[in-house]
């Protein structure tokens, strides 16, 4: 039996998807209106999910309480209500897709988390659109 | 690191449950209220999910733009607001049931996805009623 | 001080938009995709007002276990997985739009209802497009 | 008896609370992270509400389908993808509170609806921070 | 123009049903299960609304952050992760429906906010059971 | 192909989180607020998940009518209105933990569900704080 603990946070953002590479027709082209030079933004929600052993003790997998600390260390205290091209040095040689944004803040917490528990994250960047990642 | 990214859409349908080659009796006792002869109807919402590696340039699982194109050509444009029994032939001689609708819909959109890319499907007929699909 | 009680319920079913001393291309200029002839459908939801005094002893405005009873016989038996177009004799000369809908459950529910509380009705069609009714 | 028809739509746009008239300490004493320099960004959601009659027979207060449009040319079309302090000439000397930006919406769209139709406007700047205009 | 803003917050709390001077067979009958004995709980949802005029400066009608304060120093922190009925004062001699939760919110939150502002307030007990105070 | 079919209920109950052999001291230490001594409690959300065949005839995987019926049968008429640690025999020594509440869930389930069919089972304490398990 495998059990996953899942703790939520969000942070609010704004972005542009720009590759410096590429000139402005191509990257209008590919990134359309998400490629807005004054940016626009999101109220990006993230689910963190946390999987292994329930202690038999405290029957937690991990305490949330803590959990929430390390997200609010690692990821909203660095993003939260910040550009995230201009301000975090994350996205300073990456694109802010979701994808990617993702990626980073998974590698962010892997660092932090118990090695025993595997992680995943799900963020959505609109109800419509998100993103998943599975270790 | 396994990436899937998502995107939703939603349509309007009207359908019944209805077996067919059984007696009257049977589909009212296997099917109860669903089986109501002049049909009922749901918003349906359906998820897709693409799972696959991050373009290194883009930062794109997949452009989720083109996604939502496919998406409605093969699924929105023949399905909203209409009788899937009546109206469209994928059900013609196939139970609508949110398994089978999903199923079908999973179909369609394997013909038009890069074989790269792992597809999977939510689909909800209710908030309490639902269906996913993995391949 | 004015105080409200809510109760949320919700029906399945299948319609169509359509006039009758109408010709077809008027119907299908004015509804659109609405009008489609063999019906679409909706999962809807209900929210019922009542605004009344707190009776002092219980606590309560209404017994909403009550409400739910009378929202039960008077709407979700009559409307649940059913044509409304169809198989429900309110809609036989009134075109199914929302907001008949709303007022014609607001004046079954209003018969049933303490004279001394005052109604309102919320009625999803989606989660995009919804009417309130108020005296 | 009071008929209400809503309709929803949603703008993702970048902002900063700023007042051009403060020092920078009073700024950000007074915004706090709402004033960061480079600006941050939400998800807004907004819901127009009309109150009038419903016409005896088309059973609509207003076709919903053009007051899409209504939302679509008047807001959507000049708010989303958007920074609203650099891109947006209402906000050229107006702070983008959620007030302020429902209020500018709010008459962008008087103008466009019958006057024998009341506007309400619901604009939601996060889950938990709203705003309802009423007239 | 009548301007409202809301803000929301949530918290976690046991209660039962339960007047004092009835029997215990009249509590049963009355009450149902929500008479339980040992408790039962809920994931309590409350919009503060505030109705007044936006500040020509700041742009607000008042700072939702500090409206965020009052409402963690006056409900949050006296009722969250309580049982409403041993554990807070408010319900010694006043039984906790969502009726008189809701109402002894309102007093609470009604000495701390300006005058200037007219208080409404909806908690929600479950998705399908709220209440709305409006003065 | 795999496919998954998914059933939502909830239940509304109170809890504490504490450990008999530990000193009030290492309880409150560990589980801060959750270990207040007169409980708290939660709306709890949970979604039943089965993964199988589609019978070709019915096109269900399951009935999820009869899935609703053992879903109320073994969990909400044991824990519905109950005060977890007091009134179910379940918790009397084990931890109500979101955790070990889904464990004990699935048990109950798993008794009852055809062998061939893979359970799942997600749980929801809040919005934000739910747990999931995978066989």
């Amino acid at each position: 039996m495998k059990v996953s603990v899942y703790r939520k946070a969000h942070f609010n953002a704004a972005h542009r998807l720009h590759v410096a590479d590429w000139s402005d027709e191509k990257n209008k082209s590919v990134f359309g209106k998400c490629n807005m030079p004054n940016y626009h933004g999101h109220n990006y929600v993230m689910e963190v999910k946390l999987t292994g052993d329930i202690d038999p003790q405290t029957g937690y997998v991990m305490d949330l309480g803590i959990l929430k600390s390390i997200m609010e260390a690692e990821v909203i205290e660095r993003y939260d209500h910040r550009n995230l091209n201009l301000d975090v040095p994350d996205f300073k040689n990456l694109n802010p897709t979701v994808e990617n944004i993702a990626v980073t803040i998974f590698n962010r917490l892997r660092e932090k988390i118990d090695e025993q528990l595997a992680l995943g994250l799900r963020l959505y960047e609109t109800e419509r659109n998100f993103v998943d990642i599975e270790e």
